[in-house]
Formats: C-alpha cells, structure tokens, sequence
C-alpha cells in the first residue's frame, strides 16, 4: 500500500504482485478534507480513511512518501502531519513501514528521478496496464509508491538471499 | 492539557484552575524517544504516552503548540508529526483543541513574546507556586501552554457570555 500524505488531499494505492510478474491494481483512492475544517478534524478523517483501508485489505507493507522541510512551506506541515498519522496507523498493526522520497518513486518508476506528473502517472498506467493515467496526481503517486516499495523490496529481498546463500557457502 | 509535540521530547502538563484563582499542577512528564528507533515507532510511542494521560486524566481541553514551518529544520518534520498525533489523538476523543504559538504562550504566562525559556519556567513556576522552574524545558513549555490555554479560554468565555448578556438586555 502507497500513501502520499497530505492534509487536502491524501493519495492511497493498493499494488498486489512481486518483481519480475505483471503488478496488478487493487484499489486506489484519495481522501479529501476541507480547509474550513479544522487540522485536527482533517486529520482524524484522513486517519479513519486509512485504517479504513488497513482493515479491509490487510497490506503486507505500507510505503509514505518521505516528507522533507525544503518542499512547499505553505503546505509542508499539513503534509507531515498527514504523513505521521500514516505511519502510526500502520506502525499500530506491527506492519513494515517504507519511507521513499519523491525522486527514488520517480527514478523507479520512469527511470528518471527528475520526471514530472504526467509522465509518473502515464507510467504508473503503463506498470498497471490501465487504460489512462490514474487522477488526480496524488492517486498516480500513491500507485507509484507502492509499485517502488514492491520493487525496491524485491531487490532487497534478493540482495539478502544471495548473501545469506554466499554466508552458507563459505 | 499541555502539549509541547517533539519526536525526541514530547513535553506533556496537567494544570487544573480557572482565571482568577490559583492554578495548580495536576501532573507533567516528558516523553523521549531514541533517535535509533524508527519514525513510526517513535511516533507510536508518543501517541501511547498521550493516550495514557487522556484516559487517566480526562482533561478537558488540550493545548498544542502551532508549529511553523519556519522553525529549525532539522527538528521540525518530527515535531510536526508529534504535534499532528497529539491533535488526532484529542480530536478522536471529541475534546476540544487550541493551537497557540510559542509567542501567544511567553505573552500570557510572562507578559513578553520574546521571553526566553528561563523566563518561561520561573514565571511557570510562580503561577504554580513549584519551589523550581519545571525541567526540562518541554515541561515547562506544556504548563505554559496549559496555563495559556486556561486563561485565554477564560478570557474568550467572559467576552462570549458579555456579549451574550448584552444581546439579552437590547
């Protein structure tokens, strides 16, 4: 499961697969909250949305986009709050959790770390053979997260094999 | 409740009172996490912690210092997230919430914006009548933001039940 934070609107993508098959989209969707609401407000909306999801799918593991204090100052609080909340739904059910930021999503995804929106979310529908780019951006992010997490995973999960397997072999 | 939200120390304080009378100290704790841990794990600690004391304590409002994004960079993604767990954590419970700014808070509890956190603790330590300013800093920051949150809130009642009695007597 992908979640790209964010107060006003939060992105959540559900991947089911393993490196080298075909990944397959299982659900995405992006929660909304009013800026007439208060923060606390908004945030237990975007919490229930999440463990709303948590619950009905069970994911395996949960990757945020990592937040950092450089991006968008006018937004960036809300963003980190949202992106806490995301981490302490999943941390609360023991699951793996996965910061990835920005540039590693789009380095994985579209093999440049610099690509802008369309070309994310024209890869994301490529990866998932959907017929168009999921909407709005923060979908094809939260898509793209959790394509990165299964990707990057999968190299890690490799990586330790063969070395676990060279450990036995000496 | 006061809530001074920090990843690595999360200052928390109880003080009970109305304007006019004599504050006292309830309760006040620091929470800390290690830097070693992960984001997430930190962040669950600090929601139990906070948890703990609402279900103990049954406050009846919290205070939450506002964070800017143009504090220390370094610190202010964790605070951030701290701050937003401390909202969600209130806001599930249907308390109410105020935000006030660390200069709203030197304002009320020393009479100075610019007041540094010496200041802040022995004017803490006078309005509670504690032989010591609370240590360390967190827990002085959280009975300032306690007792902020008392008298502002008092101030705000007298303003809304004058108004309310102007309306009755037109």
């Amino acid at each position: 499961m992908g979640i790209d934070p964010g107060l006003t609107r939060c992105g959540m993508g559900l991947v089911e697969g393993t490196v080298g098959r075909p990944l397959t989209l299982v659900d995405v969707n992006v929660l909304r909250t009013s800026a007439d609401q208060p923060v606390a407000t908004r945030l237990v909306t975007i919490e229930r949305g999440i463990n709303a999801w948590l619950e009905e799918y069970h994911p395996d593991a949960v990757a945020v986009e990592r937040v950092f204090a450089r991006s968008d100052s006018s937004t960036i609080m809300g963003t980190a709050q949202a992106s806490g909340i995301a981490m302490v739904a999943a941390a609360r059910r023991g699951l793996p959790i996965a910061l990835h930021t920005p540039s590693e999503v789009k380095a994985a995804v579209s093999g440049s770390g610099r690509a802008d929106k369309a070309q994310v979310g024209a890869m994301v529908a490529r990866i998932l053979r959907l017929p168009t780019p999921p909407k709005p951006a923060d979908a094809a992010d939260a898509l793209a997260l959790a394509i990165t997490h299964i990707w990057r995973g999968g190299a890690q999960a490799r990586l330790d094999a063969a070395v676990a397997a060279a450990g036995r072999k000496s």
